[in-house]
């Protein structure tokens, strides 16, 4: 059953995401072929208008479908999955519009050229197409199968929605283990060996299918698609080897990839919150954004390389020079025969093929070092202004670029010092200016190595990843953190502050607002008023005067356990009413309620009536109570309930006394996480921050 | 400083591995050359007896250090490995002499040819090495180094101790990304993404020593050893294609993959049972068994080959055709000139050079159905009766040989039906059989991309992976997981089993003996009778007659926390004794206590003496008592208590009531890992066994 769907997710998302690079490859690539019919043809303005207006037209495609009908589609989505597989619910993150958008508005905005990537979107279309198997059918649409609604419980959806996001790694990199390692490192959570074995699974299905319609349009069926292998940047090609000298140029390169990702992180937080205050006035502004950085980029993209001198072609090169088609190593743009424009080699072009020809390896004089440089700068300020426009975008590709640049262009300035190619410095500079962004190890690694086929680069791959997120995380959080962050979202971090230590819980039960609990045989006026005047999720049950089966007390209380608020209003709903105060027997309970209805996280008080006869009536809260909560002793400190909170994965945890005697409530309060938020702790007890500093400076 | 650690684990573990691959290619080296020697000048017998003298030596050697000096040596140790990340401590598992006996053990053993490998065993070194630098030296001996003792905690010291696994893997297979896999795979039970990186950092270490060393000794300055490259076995001068028609030879490797792994299980654990008789038996009977297996093998190894035909050079092979060199394609052995044995290539080398001939692509005509059987038919006897001698063994490579075998015979039984190289086939057979067995999935197929480096070969190595972990799980438990139960290690599953549902902690608390709780002040005598009476290592502190800060009750009881059997020894060897009845201040105990002192995890009760004066006198208890301990209500499901036991990494678990009344005591039971086993709870509770196995019917 749970491999059917990660079988299903696989297949679907391996074949969504051939969707789209099929359509991209071929709106971007006859785009681009007109384009240079125009330049052969010397019709420079009518190219640039034609380059234009057509990036003009998908962008506006893309983002017209992004603001109205799925704002949750803008983005990449991966840190509102990470923030999902922690616990926190963004609502309409996953349905059925916002995958419908994010496909169609990704091909646009790719095939518009803009400085972003389809990688970002593919993980969370690989999420979506999960959660939406997962969950049975759309939420809002009610088109449930009920066979698969035995799967609607939180562990089972995050479970298959690793799977998805893992997929969608996998299906954008064509890198299956790297996308495993992906969703592990940077987007799980909780993570268990057979999720691991799962999500292999999907990856491999994803990888299958790939490869499956890549040999099937490699003779030319699908238009300009199909063409090349499975493996998206090779650089196999190029032996590597590198003496003890050469360390010294890999550590530059991670130092530089460690400091720039850092300033691209707090510059791309600055320009986030602009971004934020003009898309909240409302439509238009965010769609005139967008288009405004369309016309920017496509202005940039073809005009600087007239800026460029054109350069002979090298005979002896293997590869065709000059080309004028899609693709290929030596655009010829404004030169004259058998010469070359280097920078349109880089700009004109999909971002892909961008990629791959500054990473081509065995070309060593190809690329002026002021080409390289106008290179990144254009990819610099294009990387920052593009990312948070309402259309969906990945930032994996722009960090390529830019990463890239700097890393070849290092090579052009060592020259003969160095025995590495500069294909292969290209790479590195890649590699280093994500993990100096996004602080990811392993999973980089291995995407690099699935992406360029080169095992004997691992090594100084490793080194310089190391070195690049040692000193970007001296500097700020990750990028994802950062995005996370600006969203405002509750993420739950794997570490304790080290003051939680000095904080019990109880301490911090006390100063919250009193506890609400309520009886096991409650009045339905309490139970209202309480729904209504509260905001809490779930509530504590206590029975009061009751024997305890040991002890010779009497007139015990006793902690039955903890109701969610969607049981209470289901109750309510269901008019589960008793004349007496009474307990209810078993069968009772079966017959008023399916296990369907108490699966329903939905339901609100508002939408129950009540009469005034009913109002005085008992409801028994026993049956639909849980009676096993996870609960911690009131002395214990605050960094160990925030450890338990987080392995185990709750949603709220009760406070016990340690004292026991008559009179003493049997649950002292109740965590939610809300409530184990730093910053909301902080606030709490000022002094701490205080403590907290001085820590710091010792 | 944590990562001070890492890098020097990595570099001993690089340094040392480098060490054993430079003896052992030289033992073993030397060794064969002179064999063949004799074989040339046809002195047949004479070097049957040299080739079997020199083997029983180098396997003497081995087993008498093994016998003697460290039995924890023997076997592969990865099994204990993975029980002390759950949380068991083996006694001397990480020592000096475990250490030493381990590393020149493995030197003989290999050398001597025996079917094992030195993976598993460099596993167990990286781990013993991190051991031994996060104590700060060895335990017994008494050398530590005060700067490294504050480590010596448990979390700290099981991250480092998994940093020392991956490094072994890694400087095993030359795979550094999947050493750091395998171990989150298959070894660690706890992991962080922090630690993730740290591990990452361990084996990017231990790769560039290794390099370093192969580049060193590239030019023939360390004997026979470093000819070759990083990659061990390098299968990337072969093209990788397939059509959709190869998909059945793939999927009959992984069937036959899972279907002989599991079989292979089921023999290894009868045969271990037999020899566990054998070894029990004392020293003698366990180095013979050692010295029998070691002639068998020679004999194997030496005679078998004359069996196999001579077959003519193939003249159009690059290759030298025949050699008698250490390592090489084509033996000639006992053949005319110009002819080879194909059998000898296989079975008179060492095993690295067994693998990397087995391995070998575009020789589709290079080895004869029957020798191949031959060869399948040695090393499944081999693998079965060598891995439970007392010698450092590792499983990795006997399982790598025995499905190669396999692999490369369906290769040449497929001939022309296929278009996937032979050499190919026999990495597969090799991947399946290993799945089978180990039941791994992404760490073996980066273990496998980094072994052979031929990255398109990938998706159907993931393929073969998922079908043969699938087809063996449905038989039998994986092969670490029979040697944990064969060596009665209490290992903790992360899965509950479905029946834990239905059983509350409190039943289970009540079924045990009655719980031992202290008092906050205790006399010593009391002290002293429950250490003598009873094994726990931990015990409930409560205080009776105190009032609480809230709430009118007096003569409460309060919950103070839990006592570690070792701080109560040293409070009574320290004679922390009170004349009367009262609370210490702070300050007395931090006169009286030093750190390092309250973390000895030794300390016996009955090196203890104490007078009957003092019997007679009191201790105060809390300030030695962890105030914080975890905690469950009674009504929990043992299902629950387990996933919190296991998730926070706990050894005790403090049950707290559910009812709050006068005279109920505030801790109702303590559950330990003894009790959480299924094993125990079963015996315990007969009827759930039944409702099991009802459940697994339905």
């Amino acid at each position: 059953m749970k491999w059917t769907l990660a079988f299903l997710v696989g297949l679907l998302t391996g074949l969504i995401a051939t969707l789209i690079n099929l359509a991209i490859e071929n709106i971007a690539g006859y785009k681009l072929l007109a384009v240079f019919q125009f330049i052969e043809n010397e019709r420079y303005l009518t190219g640039l208008a034609y380059f234009a207006g057509a990036n003009l037209i998908l962008t506006g495609f893309a983002s017209v479908l992004c603001v109205c009908f799925a704002p949750t589609a803008a983005g990449p989505g991966i840190p509102e999955i990470k923030a999902y597989l922690n616990g926190i619910d963004t609502p309409d993150m996953f349905g059925v519009s916002t995958l419908i958008v994010k496909i169609f508005g990704s091909i646009g905005a790719v095939a518009a050229g803009l400085d972003l990537g389809k990688e970002g979107p593919l993980v969370h279309i690989g999420s979506c197409i999960a959660s939406l198997l997962g969950q049975g059918g759309p939420d809002n649409y009610r088109v449930k199968w009920r066979w698969l609604r035995y799967f609607n419980n939180d562990r089972d959806l995050r479970d298959i929605i690793t799977c998805g996001a893992s997929s969608g790694v996998c299906a954008a990199f064509r890198a299956p283990v790297g996308g495993v390692l992906f969703s592990l490192e940077e987007v799980a959570t909780w993570w268990r060996s057979a999720l691991l074995w799962r999500t292999f699974f999907s990856t491999a299905v994803v990888v299958v299918v790939l490869r499956g319609f890549i040999e099937l349009c490699n003779s030319g069926k699908c238009g300009l698609f199909g063409r090349g292998g499975l493996i998206m940047f090779d650089v196999s090609n190029v032996t590597v080897t590198y003496q003890a000298m050469d360390i010294i140029p890999v550590i530059i390169i991670g130092i530089l990839g460690g400091v720039l990702g850092s300033i691209y992180n707090y510059l791309l937080h600055k320009v986030l919150r602009v971004y934020n205050l003009i898309n909240q006035k409302g439509r238009m502004p965010k769609l005139l954004l967008s288009l405004t950085v369309s016309i920017f980029t496509s202005v940039c993209l073809y005009c600087l390389p007239f800026l460029a001198r054109c350069q002979p072609c090298d005979p002896s090169t293997t590869e065709p020079c000059p080309t004028n088609g899609r693709s290929g190593n030596f655009k010829q743009f404004n030169c004259a025969k058998g010469y070359y424009n280097d920078l349109a080699t880089l700009l004109l072009t999909t971002n892909d093929d961008a990629v791959r020809n500054i990473f081509s390896s065995n070309t060593p004089k190809e690329f002026q070092p002021v080409s390289l440089l106008i290179f990144f700068a254009v990819y610099c300020v294009l990387g920052l202004f593009t990312f948070g426009i309402a259309v969906p975008s990945g930032l994996f590709l722009p960090m390529i670029l830019m990463g890239s640049a700097y890393g070849r262009l290092l090579g052009v300035i060592m020259g003969s010092y160095t025995n590495i190619d500069q294909g292969l410095y290209a790479v590195l500079g890649a590699a280093s200016l994500m993990a100096g962004s996004m602080r990811m190890t392993v999973s980089l690694c291995v995407i690099f190595l699935e992406l360029t086929n080169n095992l004997l680069l691992l090594p100084i791959t490793m080194i310089v990843l190391l070195i690049a997120k040692t000193v970007g995380d001296s500097f700020n959080p990750s990028v994802y953190d950062i995005i996370l962050h600006l969203k405002g979202l509750p993420f739950l971090d794997a570490n304790p502050e080290p003051w939680m230590r000095n904080l019990t819980v109880g301490e911090l039960a006390n100063a919250k607002s009193p506890l609400v609990t309520l009886s096991g045989v409650e009045k339905v006026s309490r139970i209202v008023d309480v729904l209504k005047n509260t905001t809490h999720n779930g509530f504590p049950v206590v029975d009061e005067e009751v024997v305890p089966p040991v002890g010779q007390a009497t007139g015990a209380t006793e902690l039955h356990g903890l109701i969610l608020r969607a049981h209470l209003v289901q109750a309510l709903k269901k008019k589960w009413f008793l004349k007496e105060k009474r307990r209810t027997e078993e069968w009772e309970v079966r017959e008023k309620f399916t296990w369907v209805e108490l699966a329903e996280r939905e339901g609100k008080i508002e939408e129950v009536a009540v009469t005034m006869d009913e109002m005085e009536m008992y409801v028994d809260l026993h049956p639909l109570t849980n009676t096993t909560p996870y609960t911690v002793v009131e002395s214990i400190s605050l960094a160990k309930a925030l450890v338990l909170f987080r392995q185990v994965g709750l949603r709220h945890l009760l406070i016990v006394p340690k004292y026991e005697a008559a009179g003493v409530s049997p649950v002292v309060g109740m965590l939610t996480r809300q409530d184990l938020r730093a910053y909301n702790i902080l606030s709490a007890f000022p002094h701490l921050v205080r403590s907290d500093c001085r820590e710091k400076q010792n």
